[in-house]
């Protein structure tokens, strides 16, 4: 939604510049892009404060799914934010990383972005959540998300609804990770949010190497819906959101603070 | 557990024909072993006949975890004996495999079996399991095991602990076929079973392609214990046990039969 978001305003940029002639609506255009970038970067640093609330000073073992680290936004990250943060403090963090069949983005994003920064990671493949959290490393969740609904259902990368149960199952708090501009007010909930099934060969295949049987069918749905009552808080650039979903987000988009 | 016990009965055969001469002793092995894989095949049968009773007549979708059928076994599989036998009376059944990371058994053995066998069977990938029972269209799930514990705790392939949470999230029964050698007696409970850790490179790389970062750890345990309060029955060659699995576990043992 935010990547949209952004396109909008470029756009409205365009639409009021008409006929001031090219060099001057490229000018325009570009002023607005740097403005989008520099708002993006401070958006991920608020993020990172609000967030770095829900980490205890101590340390912590934190489980993320996907990427939603430098290499996704403009600063350091939704996901990853808090992180860098705290790390920056001189807490020690642990951070693990599900791998994040199909495309792997988390084995190769953000494994590689944290360990570039200094912070521990360790990657595990997606089936090994559950029996992660169970040894008692996982102290917290934090991941990020495509689409935040305003009833506070969360669309993103397929498997964070598995890691949302489970982290319930285990008593671990699990945090969504999300600027402003990615709550969706038009989506009344989960259920309004399509999702793509994406390229059979993506779960068939890794690197071009086949890795199902060829007569096998095959699903590839590219995100799923994590329902509101599975988030424990949103973490946003404009405060730590908590329930009840549907009021606190109405608040932060009018304006407002979370707590 | 049950290939220990294979290779306890052969080494018995072995001790008590030493003395015999080195050819008599090799037929010895051979009957034992031929009489070994007869059992296995019949095992397998018996548990396919017990399994089809939990699969409704009318057709289900069926999630399965990593290989435990043809492939697997002497005869027709464990955990796809049930599925082989009500395909073959004409029950519709949808398979839907987990990929399996790391080894893809799920993917490249599963699928293949069921595919040749000209059953329907959809591959997804780990991550996918808790959105595919959020759209209904699993019925149960039938796993296999490493080894029972006589409490009924299930040592399998890592994931399985946590496709087990996601059934009971989604009030879906989950079966775990295990023939009667499978049941260890000797393990109380679940915390007694050692969980094998394997090499780093099985999640660092596929099909020798890397697929992690370099400087990431990684952690890759073979195995999970799904607790018995978890299992929704066992189906053995001896027939279907039901909780409280103490009891229904030792009466198996003891020569009894399920329900």
């Amino acid at each position: 939604v935010n990547l949209g978001w952004a396109l909008d305003r470029l756009g409205a940029v365009f639409e009021g510049s008409v006929g001031e002639g090219v060099p001057a609506q490229v000018e325009a255009l570009i002023r607005e892009a740097d403005r989008v970038a520099a708002e993006d970067e401070e958006m991920c640093r608020l993020m990172g404060e609000h967030g770095a609330e829900v980490i205890p000073p101590e340390g912590a073992g934190i489980l993320t799914h996907c990427n939603a680290g430098a290499l996704a936004t403009g600063g350091m990250g939704t996901a990853l934010a808090p992180i860098y943060t705290v790390h920056a403090r001189g807490v020690p963090v642990k951070v693990y990383a599900d791998e994040t069949r199909p495309l792997l983005q988390g084995a190769r994003l953000t494994a590689w972005e944290l360990d570039r920064a200094g912070v521990e990671v360790t990657v595990i493949t997606d089936s090994m959540a559950a029996s992660l959290m169970r040894t008692g490393k996982v102290n917290l969740v934090i991941t990020g998300t495509d689409r935040v609904a305003a009833n506070g259902d969360v669309a993103n990368k397929i498997g964070t609804y598995g890691v949302a149960v489970l982290a319930r199952e285990h008593g671990i708090p699990f945090y969504v990770a999300s600027p402003r501009s990615t709550f969706d007010p038009k989506s009344p909930g989960g259920a309004d949010i399509p999702i793509e099934e994406r390229d059979e060969g993506e779960v068939r295949g890794l690197a071009g190497r086949m890795t199902a049987a060829s007569g096998a069918r095959v699903w590839n749905p590219a995100f799923d819906v994590t329902p509101h009552h599975l988030v424990t808080a949103f973490i946003t650039d404009g405060g730590i959101l908590r329930p009840p979903f549907h009021a606190s987000i109405a608040r932060l988009l009018e304006g407002g603070e979370g707590s």
